[in-house]
């Protein structure tokens, strides 16, 4: 038998605590779990800083690969294998590309790649083609699977089915990350029914269908992602992290530049700060990695440095005002200079985060980057765009939101042993604010 | 008002997977979760290495630690408040004593505690009376509270109430514990009725009883105790992936002795390696500080080290056979020679693992460990010990079940390139064992 | 001690799959549960005929009106208490107001309310001032009391506040069925987060306001009852058993109208025949009397009454098809004249529903039926309207949605036996519709 | 295609609490969904009068049989199928059984097949081989097979692998129920892992066997069973309910072989006094019947009647003391005397209920009656069984417990208008057992 076909002598599970059991029946997909690359995923938190605001945040991306896969695998299996649209010739590509669509992320990745231009997609591809373990499983199914699995994550296949299968308003990505980060923060707002959602998709070439009937799920899972969205991975606190986090990147960056004596040298950081990573130093950079940086910079002569560090470790964030239009125009200009007399580094410390800089793909019926529109199979069999039929989708995706906020140091313009006036001054003006 | 009774101007909550959420009206409690050694048990697993089996274990102590607060305060505010029992000035005590209790955790603690014979209780008590940021928030409350608090962690106190609400085989502790731990890894086991038991708990002078009629509801949290040790905390996986830990700290310290020249020198160790660790030192050492070195040491010349830390880090984790009385008097000599001469070091890979090593602290009605027994509290008023009443924990606590395996690394003994004739000789045994 | 201060010498604790457990602590709320008119409303389903649709919506009217109480307990002893808006002297009225503000129901009532023109609302406050077990028990508290429960329950009294507890856009009424009708019918909609809301509302003299920080949770909650009343309360299918149960009500009465000799003497309906319905003879009335008689009805003589009870009793539904405005105009005629050709009567089995009739309470921020609408408390102190805040909610609230159907006898249609030619043209203008 | 192969176009859901979906695609089985004596479970609830005591416990049968159904087709599609133990040929048989076993229940079977003497089992076979709709649909398989149906459920059949999985000591019937009847009455007790059973279920000639790796989900579920049935179907105040409902049925009974005149008089219950009852009055007798029959008759002149009639409707329940042998020997028979005197009848009044008068089928490794034991399926093939294994079900099996209590009417006995006396003289006797 080849090894594309090769199955375990027995199911092998995975307990998983949101899809209860996770399934692996394919020697490949085994052996894509135990290599390297896909163990790092463990080293990798799935939703960054988050664990600053919701304790219980702290599951990796590990558990979520394997639960999309599992998603991948329960639709194939459960719903698509037998229909007419379904070619069972795909199954193996979209279990692989579901498994290894995160491989590619990077610690912190939010801050991480905004600092330092780095695209974990293209990591992720760079993985699945390069010379790695994933790879040599791979190529083992054919010499062109690698390549076949990258252009799936990577939406250059033709293939669109498989696709949007992976990556699209409504792919098995999205689905278990609100079910699994609902579940690992605790709040109630994650919880569509995914079994339902499964058994009203149909595979048509041109992408996923939902059968009319199962609308109210559709909607029920757009409500779901609108308020994991705006309750958790746009919450203040969460931002006040990554500001933080940006700055040590931004700081530590910069010291280099600069020629600064490190204590401590960054040598992990030293290809990336050059802007020419290599996969294999990419793949030592975990999260742990990080961790231990932040903690022997705490020790810096740079006070800057240092104090990031210290504050990022032992929680002490910065607070934050909305960052109106209004305070942009009357006091932005004046904030900066009286920030910089105070001996209180703008850059770093007194920022402006704005949420439309976040992942934000809520649903939008006007599909500008290239993700796929939720598509509804009428009963005469015609499709239409979902939100042509939900008034509530259709009133969801009208209007855009956005959120600004001014995040600063309380500490540092509380304390008044040195430039009381200057903080003083600050401090009216962030106290309009409030 | 004095620091002790100060209160929040609003309650603050934690959003939490299993309490909820967690409610915390007090200036101590909410000062004590943002020092620095606090914010730490974020760095350090609730499980160890319990995610290389269930791979949703990846919770922290942070979490546990507020869980068995949140328990604590609502056992004395809904339930013991009021009570003859209860002396309404330990609450404050009781509250800090279940924060701190596991705040002397070290990284990996079972491993790194057996093999360089610390004790996370002793730290604890170190951190608490010691020079830090807890020490700095209790001692507002007063000079002596610091000890107090240690005392009631320490079981050296005379409040023996306030010692059973933490520490007692059912304490606040355990029940965070064993629902927490349930929760994160995705099992059923350990969901006994938490609401319930605490309505049936009465302070007593001798420590907390349980009301006879809420029997059953202890008889499922003892069940479920007895159910996630040998479901979870037993596994065999995770037993294995200890091992290894155990084989990098052995290794690690031998070398040391030895004067290898590191590539990469284990600064964060020394103080460890030579006896006299400060709480200073102590307070560095979380996981993401000793992965960092297992991921360094993978390039360490000596190839022991590199290939514990590789396989600890891609969880290429050891295999077992059970480790019979028969094997041990029949094979177990046969064996380590063959191993010696096949250049497998059976120090660092062959090693017997028995449950009597973890901590296993089921139900006994003997108390031979200072762990207090479970007292009913009868209608007549008098107390009985729990197996007394029940059935079923007396059957449960009759016998101590043990369970030794031994642990060995299959790829080498499988590898036919050297040593062919002692390997086959080697598999013949462990194969007569399977 | 007055009776209306009297507590239980322990709390007494129902279980309940919602809210986990119930708690009574006061002797009223005690003896009330014990009276035979809310023991009645064990026999009265919570979702009516909801249970052909959702096999699992057997729960009555018991549970449900228990958790009303239990939200409203928690809502004044967890919230309410000692903040400035709420007057302490108002508990125990809330709590009896909430245990008894669906004790008028009757069996079936959405149908039998409709047809028979009574109103469960005014038995409600009929069963509390009247000759009853009930009002014996709040009499006791003062002669007003009865009164002044009836009017909370009938919004007549002036105490706004007490009256949005109970009956209002986010009452304790509505968060307890969503609650509870997801829970028994296993849908994943309805579970909004009843902790975090009841934490943010603020008692108010003209009503619950709810903090802005919490409106989220609102959104949520108005989210969970848009999905609920689309999933379940309005599903088809459970309105083709509400169409058998109207024509069975309708013919029974034309029956006793037109003296038909009955073998079975509907004598427990004489009265609310004849109009003049006593609460003595009302409280009689529950489902399994109904039941009673619909089994006992099979066997009548009258074709049409025999043969609608048996539909009902064995679940034989009426079909339906959408009724358009453009099936009304052009198809509605001719389709009455062919069926009483066909001799299928179309007053009992040709019949159109609209949800308009269903008593859909969703979301308007018109308050045209006295609904108070919901208030934002916001950080400056002062009110807003929910949809002025919310983009979800204005969204939502903006277009009322309605549904109207046409239930037909599928059975009999496609009977050749009769009447063929009919039949035929009777399919064929079905048909087209599908 | 043959009618027993037959397929729905599209699989059929039915929403359940417990499973999520139950699925339905084989013709046969949504016929007999269909039939009349299916629908009439619904009018019979599973737990009789534990509704008194837990108030979610309304379900029906209904509920029940449909998911051991669902398990039963989990259990072969999911896991027997292709195995060698299995015969693909017995899947409609196994289905239509699981659907089918509880069809012949009566109305509060327990106490209605005690007083009356008649056996559901033995209508279910023979409602199957009858003249019904049930009997209709399953002909059409082939002349046979309702036989064969009937067999698997009365254990008759050669087919012994069938027979355990309808009713052995581990069948769908007892996990469908466990998880059920956790779930509506809303205890932690009864939710084993049913997903990790099935999954190591294997289907052998002499019955299922459960894989050794399996063992701690078995003892999870025997333990569930256990809990439940100590906390749920033995709980005392239901068993009064029961005692109740004894009396009831003894009374009305003794009135009507007495020649009694009832004012309404009992025309369902003739034939059952007679003793000759048909399938088809059996089929008429549901709880609705029943409990019209309570509600006319609290106006019936025998005052015993009506007041047992009143007291179960309006909940008015009889208290209880333990009954000790102590007990038996001194007090009982003078207890007894003094009621006679004190014009309370013993007969209907003052009742012992010993808990192995219920079905107590709590697991035994001793098979006294008929239940087929627990095999483990040892990784070397050979089977034992289970309590040689376990040390836990081997505890739990040794002793039986029991329970006998004693039920008397607290109102009549405290009442002190008539026979102080003898009143005070019962008084003293019962509190000395308190």
């Amino acid at each position: 038998m080849c090894y594309a076909d090769k199955k375990l002598s027995e199911t092998k599970v995975f307990k998983d605590p949101v899809h209860r059991y996770i399934h692996v029946d394919d020697q490949v997909v085994w052996d894509l779990v135990g290599t390297a690359e896909f163990q790092r995923l463990r080293r990798i938190k799935q939703l960054g800083t988050t664990y600053t605001t919701f304790h219980g945040a702290e599951h990796s991306r590990f558990g979520h690969s394997l639960g999309v896969y599992e998603i991948i695998r329960r639709m194939i299996d459960d719903v698509f294998t037998g229909r007419e649209g379904w070619n069972p010739a795909d199954r193996l590509l979209c279990l692989c590309a579901a498994l290894l669509h995160d491989v590619g992320h990077g610690p912190f990745s939010h801050s991480f790649e905004k600092v330092f231009a780095v695209d974990h997609e293209e990591f992720t591809q760079r993985m699945i083609v390069g010379d790695t373990e994933i790879n040599n499983v791979l190529k083992q199914v054919s010499t062109e699977f690698p390549q076949q699995v990258a252009d799936i994550i990577g939406k250059k296949s033709n293939n669109k089915l498989a696709i949007s299968m992976i990556s699209s308003q409504i792919d098995a990505d999205r689905m278990d990350y609100l079910l699994r980060d609902a579940y690992f923060t605790g709040v109630s707002y994650g919880k569509f029914d995914l079994e339902r959602l499964l058994r009203v998709m149909r595979p048509l070439p041109q992408g996923i269908a939902v059968k009319k009937s199962g609308m109210h799920a559709v909607e029920h899972y757009i409500i779901s992602r609108y308020q994991m969205y705006w309750q958790v991975y746009f919450h203040p606190v969460t931002r006040s992290a990554e500001v933080l986090l940006n700055s040590i990147f931004k700081r530590v960056r910069y010291l280099y530049q600069e020629e600064y004596r490190f204590q401590h040298q960054p040598v992990h950081f030293y290809s990336i700060f050059d802007g020419k990573i290599s996969v294999e130093d990419y793949l030592q950079l975990d999260e742990n990695i990080m961790m231990y940086y932040f903690q022997v910079w705490q020790k810096e002569d740079d006070t800057i440095l240092a104090d990031l560090c210290r504050r990022f470790l032992h929680r002490h964030l910065l607070k934050y005002v909305d960052f109106t239009d209004d305070f942009q125009k009357n006091n932005w200009v004046e904030l900066e200079h009286l920030c910089k007399k105070a001996e209180i580094d703008p850059k770093y410390y007194v920022v402006v985060d704005s949420i439309s800089d976040l992942p934000y793909d809520f649903y939008r019926s006007e599909d500008d980057d290239g993700c796929q529109p939720i598509l509804l199979l009428m009963p005469d069999g015609k499709l239409r765009e979902l939100s042509r039929e939900s008034h509530l989708v259709e009133a969801m995706s009208r209007k855009e939101q956005t959120d600004r906020k001014l995040y600063y140091p309380y500490e540092m313009i509380d304390d008044n042993t040195h430039h009381t006036e200057m903080k003083s001054k600050i401090r009216r003006i962030l106290d309009r604010s409030k």
